[in-house]
């Protein structure tokens, strides 16, 4: 499976009970700016699909940037998603390593055929985001993000 | 707190019940060489510590490089430690993410003086390491690592 998502992991994805409250011990840890908490979009929008189904599910979200790292804590709401199985099973803690991607549709079809199901996709503004259930073979779920060029560049 | 670790994540760190098998996978699923597997030292020179106690814990471990990023597979054996109490409590994943720090002694002190406890030590060749237990408020173990300067360069 050599090269086909790159080993550049430019995000960790963190599942916190509260994104307020730990968002700010991580500001003040890390001696870094409280970022704005950001909510993902509603389902017309985001267009989330958990194991195949239409989902509700929205997230309560905060990034830092760590050097090339991006951590990002989520904040999910009990609706059907990943993000609420795996804090419900595993608790508070590292949920994803992310890695960024050209050609999402072919990505998640070549990882599908690898055995590794979509777990969970959506929207957001400027991109796409897809979990694949990695966890049983590598004890992290990997995420794969797609960001749309600038159309400027086009 | 600015400045104490800097910001640089230079290792996620993934606990997982099968060493061999998870690092197999990995190589697989990234394209990388199979690493060798590493046994930590036996107490008498690794000289770890879990909450202030000896303990002879050890691990299995195997390390992938991704960018610039380490990531570390590590299978506990089953005496008390940072890694055996987390993946009994949270199951196989990730468990922490680790900086590289100068003056360990100094920086211990200075987290511990901030409410975070040092949760285990030990040495390896050519370093050492601290877990502090940040678990509480920021959702994952930071991990101190202080590697030896060459001797060369002095």
């Amino acid at each position: 499976m050599s090269g086909l998502l790159g080993n550049f992991v430019t995000q960790i994805g963190i599942l916190v009970n509260d994104v307020e409250k730990v968002s700010t011990a991580y500001a003040e840890f890390f001696g870094l700016e409280k970022p704005e908490i950001i909510v993902t979009d509603t389902e017309d929008i985001a267009q989330t699909r958990h194991n195949g189904v239409a989902t509700q599910a929205r997230a309560k979200l905060a990034f830092f940037d760590m050097g090339s790292l991006q951590l990002e804590l989520i904040e999910p709401d009990h609706e059907p998603s990943t993000w609420r199985d795996y804090l419900n099973e595993h608790g508070e803690g590292p949920h994803h390593i992310a890695f960024v991607v050209e050609g999402m549709k072919e990505k998640i079809m070549l990882l599908e055929g690898k055995g590794f199901p979509l777990q969970q996709k959506g929207e957001y503004t400027g991109g796409r985001y897809a979990y694949m259930d990695t966890f049983k073979e590598l004890k992290v779920i990997v995420e794969l993000l797609e960001n749309d060029k600038d159309n400027g560049e086009e």
